[in-house]
């Protein structure tokens, strides 16, 4: 098994609001539509998915219920201290929670958390120890 | 707020053990040992990170608890049935578990899932209308 991760897919409780969060909101693009059940959105090098949750879990043969913590973060690496505090205004004005106030880290790094329609946890980070590409991936030391 | 995942974070029960099955089992690079408490594998334009969960959850500043279906599965893509199988041979006898045996999908695809150490789903997958770049990277139609 290579080091490779293809696809992030978000089991979604609404499908049409989740989409419309990630593709009105943040203006993401991706083909599908309302009437779509999944969508796709090209990030860099990986693609998130939005699927219906029961769905999602039907097709992993697992049950679907889940509470509290999923145990998984998503993380959202940007160029400055200034843009973490823009991004958490801005997905807050769109419907997100904020879970965690932008503020320095005791590593040195500056980062916030929002939870997106469903929960789950993006972490909106400047780490000044590591180098974004132009892709906005991340160039590890 | 871009269209940019940086990092996905499995929160993990035991770091060294969970460190290992990809580390040694996968043989995933990473310069993380048992002594660190969080280790980064640059996959295809995403970093991988394995950090303890309890700590994961702390940082988020969310309850640790969580149970069920997370909600979140990721996928691995690759070129034939047969790289699904393989891998999917590969990984239970590492100690992952096999949740759904590899078969054809409705959709025209074939692929199965397995459970890491800490349950985080990983389908494995081989999907006849994508394309995949030379980094593993998913080229979408």
């Amino acid at each position: 098994m290579k080091p490779s991760l293809s696809v992030v897919t978000l089991g979604v409780n609404d499908f049409a609001r989740s989409l419309d969060f990630y593709k009105r909101g943040l203006k993401w693009a991706t083909k599908a539509s309302k009437k779509d059940s999944i969508a796709f959105f090209k990030l860099n090098g990986v693609i998130l998915a939005l699927y219906d949750k029961k769905s999602l879990a039907k097709d992993a043969q697992v049950e679907a219920k889940g509470n509290g913590f999923p145990g998984i973060t998503l993380a959202h690496n940007v160029k400055s201290e200034k843009q973490v505090d823009e991004i958490l205004k801005q997905v807050t004005k769109l419907g997100a929670k904020l879970v965690k106030k932008p503020q320095k880290a005791s590593w040195g790094g500056y980062s916030g958390y929002f939870a997106d329609l469903d929960g789950y946890l993006w972490e909106v980070v400047y780490n000044p120890f590591w180098k974004l590409d132009q892709k906005g991936s991340v160039i590890l030391p």
